[in-house]
């Protein structure tokens, strides 16, 4: 399916995103986008700066820095788009991961948008990094498919609502099914990424980005971590 | 050298820095700081958000993106302290690269203040990822010591003001020369960063930290990209 230019992509963002799951496959885009021309949205539910890596409301910490005595280990980024207001017909809605993924309420409305986007403009590409693929699962729209997840995170991703609807692939760097790429855990998210611009514009250009990058890639079926945490397919 | 908790880590940011080269680091920081409890602050010359990537003045891009087409791909964090005001006494002073470093005039305050903690309150540690060991160059800390940098940008930073009196290694992921810490580009960075928590806490909280991340690392002799720039040391 040829992509149109400038490429538009969504990148869904909520407190207490993994910084590494955002930041990497955007390291690479960046350096494509030096070749083709693409704009990045930034997408949560206001304009106000997120959290990345903890969850910070009224100066208390939550999420997986609150049992840390580290509350300041925090940077914030800049949305540019609510989702009521997010551009239309985006080629790619990206979906990190990261513990803010298990605050549900918080996450509903990336949820909600999912769904009604894949409902009723639907991107060229879904991706999913690390426990982004909870948010995916429980939109509804990786029902019946192949997905992956984050490894140490696997077990909870499978327990939430929808989940029990999509085949689970345990070792994986990542798992394309159709339009969906879905990618294990945090620096999973980049070769998925190195491997989406192989998929896209050819070796040449990824390799052109990797080694830009000086990054160390994995091949999608060379999955050292499922191993690691004893996993199995579901 | 013991280090004292919280640990204190003051991170240099300016406009174009690349997000690799901070998040790779910090998300390896993230992860030790839930047991390790430590302060993160992210300095500039003031406290207005700091564009990733690209240089955005009055709506024009400068830097690395200004040939693309793509001048919304970028992104913006906002730092927590000025040099001016930035905390004292820090225990790491982390500098990262990009293409900001090559803007002389916005990195002369990063670069004045790095020369000026060192002669006057040393950090215990100061690290610099991909270019950002131009700046340190230039503040003339690295003058007589050993240490690498971005392997595409190797030859340009040995022209910065300062770089001929540093021993520049071609061939590694990283260098150690006392308590200066220099690694190549960009993803090297987050390398280095594993490398130094295994020094400082040992390997088991350092392969913690990288399963936990799922990265695929290499070790800091093990740099298959300065033969692919055809780099020799100096």
């Amino acid at each position: 399916m040829p992509l149109t230019a400038p490429l538009r992509i969504g990148a869904l963002i909520f407190p207490a995103f993994t910084a590494l799951d955002l930041f990497g496959p955007l390291q690479a885009l960046n350096l494509l986008s030096l070749a083709h021309p693409m704009n990045l949205s930034l997408i949560s539910t206001t304009l106000d700066p997120i959290s990345i890596d903890r969850t910070i409301l009224d100066g208390v910490v939550h999420g997986m820095g609150a049992n840390s005595s580290s509350p300041f280990f925090t940077e914030y980024i800049l949305p540019t788009a609510t989702l009521e207001d997010a551009p239309h017909d985006l080629d790619v809605i990206f979906v990190p991961g990261g513990s803010g993924t298990r605050n549900q309420a918080a996450t509903q409305p990336h949820v909600d948008f999912i769904r009604d986007r894949v409902q009723n403009e639907p991107p060229k590409y879904l991706w999913t990094v690390c426990t982004g693929a909870a948010l995916a699962a429980r939109s509804g729209v990786l029902a019946g498919k192949n997905a992956t997840t984050n490894k140490a995170a696997f077990n909870w991703v499978k327990t939430v609502e929808g989940a029990d609807e999509v085949h689970w692939i345990a070792k994986a760097r990542w798992v394309v099914d159709g339009n969906y790429w879905t990618s294990s855990g945090v620096s999973a998210g980049t070769d998925m990424i190195l491997g989406w611009i192989e998929h896209e514009y050819g070796r040449n250009e990824s390799e052109r980005i990797r080694i830009g990058m000086e990054w160390n890639a994995l091949d999608q079926t060379d999955d050292p971590f499922a191993e690691i945490y004893g996993l199995v397919d579901s």
